[in-house]
C-alpha cells in the first residue's frame, strides 16, 4: 500500500489522540475523512482541517480514496464496523476489544481472514519505550530462557459503576492489558491460568459479578510462570511495574515519574507520585503505536498486534474468570475451544 | 528468668555466629558451656573464653547454672535436643527446622507445651531491619488492610546435592523462610497454598522430587493473597526483595548492597551486585535475633517467634509440594490434619 | 494583543522545532510567514502549511497583520533583526544570545525599552518541568532561605572547532545556561564569580583562550553561594543536575533517562544513560517556552525571560571569563560597568 | 612488629569504640593497659577484661610489653602523648587532630621521624566502604584522569557553643575531613584553595570567627579541582555524598540508608532518612581503620594515614579560614611556609 488514505469512525477521547497524531505525527497518512455524531467531536476534526466531517460510517467505506480504517467508536460497534470495513476491502486498525466473546471474534476474525484484511488491534502499551526495552532484552538473550515474569497493574481509582457494567469486568477490561502484555513479553502462549480475586473497594460492583483485586498466575508453553496483580484503586496513584527473570539475567522497569527531582526535608525524603493514570503514562504509547501500522500496512508486513492477539489475551481473561469463581487451574483449550 | 546463663550445642557455622553475638554483644546473657564434638569449634569457644566445654550434650543439661540452651547442632538432631531440654526444665532457642514431618512437630510441641517451655524457632530474617519496617508500616496502620503482598526471594547458586538430598526440598528449606515471612509481615494465618514449580538449572535433583524454580501463590484468613518466587540461581547475586499492598498504602524493599555507589562510565550505568548470599544479608539479624529471645525470657514476654510459627510455616512448605505436583490448590488444613 | 500572529526568521535546527511547536501545539498563535534563505527550510514550512516564504527580513515586518517576529536565524543577525522588529513595534522572541557584547546588549535593550517591545530571551530550560519543579520549591517555602546551589551541566562531546571559534568560548556558549539557571532558581542577583578552568581535551581550543572544564563559584546578593561545574565530554552522555540547598530542606533532580529498566546480569547492574544531548533532554521545555511567551503576550503580563535577563546571565559569563585568566574573585559590576 | 601489645588512653565515646574493636574484632592485638580518669571509663574497659586499668599515662609508656600507644585523649594532650610515646619507641595511633597550629604540627613529627615511630593519625572515613570504593575506582583508572571532585558534609544539628570554641572551627573541626578525603580521593596534594563561608544558622557563633555554611574551592597538582560544601545544620540528617569525574567515567556515592524500604501514601512517595550522625554512617569505618593500623604494624609497612597527612590536610583547613576571611585563593606554600 503506498499511500495510506485514512477515514477514521469516534472522535472521543481515544479518538481525538489517534486523529493528532496522524496529522502532526504521521505524514506517511493521511486522514481524508472522519464519521463522528457529536458536533463537538466534529469541531475537533475540522480544526485539525480534515476534509471531510460525516455522521455516516458508510461514508468511509464508500470513500474511493480511503484505503485504511481506524475505529474508535464504542466497543459495541466494534465487531460490525471490523467486519464491514473487512467486506469493503479496507485495512484495519480497531481498538481492543474486538468483541467481548470468543464465538463473535472468531467470527470476525474468519472474515477478516476470508478477505485478507490487514488488521491490527490496539494494545498500545505494546509500544511504550519501557516495555519495547524489556522485550529487547528478552529477544537479544540477555535474560536467557525465561522463567518468571511478574507485572504490577494498579489504577489510581475504579472506574464509574456504569463503566463497570459494561466493561466486561476486571478481566477483560484491565488485566487483559497485562496478559497481552505477558505473551508479549514472554513470546510464547499461556496454557494455564489460576486467579484468585476479591471486592476489597467497591461492594455494589458484586452485582455484575466483578472483583475488584486480582492475582493471577499465568503457565507458558516454554514453561514461564507470569504473576500479575491488578487492583482498581491504589492510593499513590498508577502502578505499572514489570520484572522478567530468567537464566542469564533480570530486567525490570520502574514506575514513570513526571520529574526526577527529590525533595528532603524534615519531614521525609520524598519523590515524585507515578505518572497519574494511563493517558499520561502511556500517551507516547499511541503515537508509536500508530506509527507501527501505518509503517506495516506501507511495507506489506505483518500487523505488529493482530487479530489472533486479540482472541488469545482475551481468552486468558475468560479463563482467570473462571478460575476465579471456581478455585481452580483453567486450561486455555477450556476456553478456546 | 533474672540471669540467663546459656549452654550451646554445635559450634558449626551458625552456632559461631550465635556464640561471637552472646559474647560479644549481648552482656545480659553469659555462655557458661558448649557442646561440640570437633576440635575447631572447640577451639572457636576456647578462644572466646567459654568456661566449659564438652563433647556431651548432656553436660549442658546436667550443669547446675545453665537454665537455657541453645541448639545449633545438625538438623536431625533438633528433636531429640529439644525434648531432653524441654524435660530438664531449660528455655530453648533451636535452630530451624524442628523436624521434617507434622506429627514430629506437634509431638515436640506437645513437650514443650506440658512443661511451659520458653521454645524460640529460629527465623533470623523476622529481625532483619529492613523487614522489620515493612512490618511497622502493616502494624502501624500504613497500609490499611493488606491485600496483596510478594516475595521474591532466589539464591546466587544451588547447594551441592548432597544438601539437596537431605533439605526437605525447595519448599522446607529455601522457601521456608519467605512462608515465615509471608505469616509475618501479614499478621495472619495461611489457609490455601497453590504452587507451580520446575527444575531449570540442575536435572539431577529430579532424583529428590525436588524442584529449582517455583511460584507460590498463598490465601491468608484475612483476605491478603502473597505470591512468593523462588529460585535456587540467580546471575546477579542474592535476590531478597518484598512489597506490601493494601488500602492505605505500599511499601516495599529493595535488595541491600554493599556500597551505594554508582559508576557511569561508556559501557554503562552501574551499581553494585546486591550482597552475595544470606551470611552477609542477614549477619545483623542474628544479633538482634538473639538480643529478642534474651530479653524475652529476661522479661517474662512470649517468645518472639514460637514452636507454632516453626509448624505453621513447616505445613505451608508441605502443602506447597502438595499443591506443585498435583497442580490445584491445597488447604494447610489437609496438611495439619 | 488578542491575536497572536507571527514572523519567524530562520528555519534551521531550532526553527524548525520552534515552528512545529507553533503550528502544532499553540493554537492561540498563527504563523503568518517565515524568511529563509535555504530551499530545504522553506520546503519544511511549506509542509507545515505556512501562507508566505520569503526569502526577506523586512517581508515580516511590513506585514500588515504580524505583530510577533520569533528570531531563530544565525546569532549574528540577533542584534539587528531584534532591532528592526522593535522599531517596527512588533513584539519578539530571540534565540540566546542578543550579542556578544555588553555595551552591544546594553543598546539592543535601549531600543527595546524606548519603545517598550515585548521581548524575551529563549534560555529553554527554565520551561524543563524538572527545573521548574526546583524552582516551585524554592518559591514555596521548601526550601527556606537558599544558601548552596549545585550545577552539574556536563556535554556528551565537544562541538567542532569551527563552531567553537564562534562560539565566544565555554562561558558565553555552554555555562550561560547554567548562569541564567542559578539566577532562576535562587531569585536573586550574582554578585561576584571565581571560576577556575583548564583544557583537558581539546588542546586546539587554546587558540581561543577557551575552555573544555571548568568550576565556577557564584556569590548571590541574598548571600546564597552557587558551584557550576561545567565539561565539554563526558563518556556516559548528557550530565545535567542539580540541588539546592537551605534551611528548610533540600531539592535535587537527577538526569532524565529514555526509560526506567534496570538490567541485571552477571556483568553489571545496570540502567539507562541519560538522555543522550539538549535537543533530547529538552524537547519538551521549547514547547512550553512557546506557549509562556504567546501567554504573556495575550495577557499583556512581563515577559517570563526578559532582556534584561540576557544581559545579566551574559555579565557572569564574562566575569568568569576573566577570572579563569586573572585567577581572582571577579564582580559582576567591574562587567556591567 | 609481632603482637601487638596496646595501652590506651581516653575511654571516652571514641576511645569506647576503639577499646571495644580491639577486643572483639581484631584478635591479633592485644590491650593491656589502658589509662582514664573517670570511674565510668574505668569501669566500660574492667567489662571488656582489660587486665590493667590506670589514671597515669606514663604508667602505659613504663609497661615494658606495650610497644603500641592509642591515643584517644583530649585534643590539647595529643601533642604530649604523642611526643612522649614516641621518644618511649612506642607505635603510636591517634586522633585527630594531632594540633591546631602548623609549627606545633611541625615539631611532632620531626620528633617522630627522628625516632622512626609508626604514627597513623584518626582520619576513619577513608576506611568506610563507600569511599574506599570510589578510591579503587580512581586507583584502577576507571575514572582516568581525574577532572573533578565534589563532596557534599553537611552535619544534622551544630554542635554546642562550648564545643565550637575549643574546635579550631568550621575548617579544622568538620571540613578537615573532606579535605583529607579530598587528598585521598584524587591522589595529589592541593596547591591551591579559595573559599567562601558565612554565618547562617548560629549567630553567637561570631564571636570565635567560625561559620557554619562554606563552600570551598581546591586545585591540586595534578590539575583537579575539588569543590566542597559544609553545613553545621540540615533538616534532613547527615549529609555525606561524593562525585569523581574524569576523562573515562564518573563514580559517585549516596548516603547511606538504616534500610531500603519506600512507603507509597497518598502525601508521598518516601524513603528512610540517611544515617543520623558520624557515629552511625561511619561506624564500621572504626573497625576497619584499627584493623589497618595494627596490619600495618605487623607487616612493617608504612602508616595507611601518616602524620604528613594530618599536616597537609590541616594546611588545607588554616588556608581555607585566610581565604574565607580574605576573599581571595590562597595558596598552601603560603601556609605550610
Amino acid at each position: 500500500m503506498n499511500k495510506i488514505n485514512i477515514g477514521l469512525v469516534g472522535i472521543g477521547r481515544i479518538g481525538k489522540i489517534h486523529l493528532q497524531n496522524l496529522v502532526y505525527h504521521i505524514p506517511e497518512a493521511e486522514v481524508l475523512a472522519v464519521a463522528e455524531l457529536l458536533p463537538e467531536g466534529q469541531a475537533f476534526a475540522r480544526n485539525l482541517g480534515i476534509p471531510q466531517i460525516t455522521t455516516d460510517y458508510q461514508d468511509l467505506l464508500d470513500h474511493p480514496e480511503i484505503n485504511t480504517i481506524v475505529i474508535c467508536s464504542p466497543s459495541d460497534t466494534h465487531a460490525e464496523y471490523v467486519i464491514r470495513a473487512s467486506e469493503a476491502g479496507k485495512a484495519i486498525f480497531c481498538e481492543k476489544p474486538l468483541e467481548l466473546t470468543i464465538p463473535k471474534v472468531q467470527e470476525i476474525l474468519s472474515v477478516v481472514d476470508r478477505n485478507e484484511t490487514p488488521l491490527m488491534v490496539a494494545f498500545n502499551r505494546r509500544f511504550d519505550s519501557n516495555f519495547q526495552r524489556i522485550r529487547e532484552r528478552v529477544v537479544s538473550g540477555d535474560i536467557g530462557d525465561t522463567q518468571m515474569l511478574k507485572i504490577t497493574s494498579r489504577d489510581p481509582g475504579p472506574p464509574p459503576l456504569s463503566y463497570i457494567a459494561l466493561s466486561g469486568g476486571i478481566f477483560m477490561d484491565q488485566a487483559i492489558h497485562d496478559f497481552d502484555m505477558a505473551r508479549f513479553i514472554v513470546g510464547s502462549e499461556v496454557k494455564e491460568v489460576y486467579t484468585r480475586a476479591t471486592i476489597c473497594y467497591s461492594p455494589e460492583i458484586s452485582q455484575y459479578d466483578d472483583y475488584d483485586v486480582a492475582v493471577s498466575m499465568l503457565t507458558f508453553d516454554n514453561g514461564t510462570y507470569a504473576v500479575i496483580d491488578n487492583s482498581r484503586k491504589t492510593t499513590y496513584g498508577y502502578d505499572q511495574r514489570l520484572e522478567i527473570f530468567g537464566s542469564k539475567g533480570m530486567a525490570l522497569i520502574d514506575n514513570v515519574k513526571p520529574d526526577t527531582h527529590k525533595y528532603y526535608s524534615e519531614a521525609a525524603v520524598a519523590e515524585p507520585f507515578p505518572l497519574h493514570f494511563f493517558l499520561e503514562r502511556y500517551m507516547d504509547s499511541y503515537r508509536v503505536e500508530m506509527k507501527a501500522f501505518i509503517q506495516a500496512l506501507q511495507e506489506g508486513q505483518p500487523m505488529p498486534v493482530s487479530g489472533e492477539d486479540g482472541l488469545k489475551s482475551m481468552a486468558i481473561g475468560l479463563a482467570a474468570g473462571i478460575s476465579a469463581c471456581e478455585n481452580r487451574p483453567v486450561k486455555i483449550s477450556e476456553v478456546l475451544g
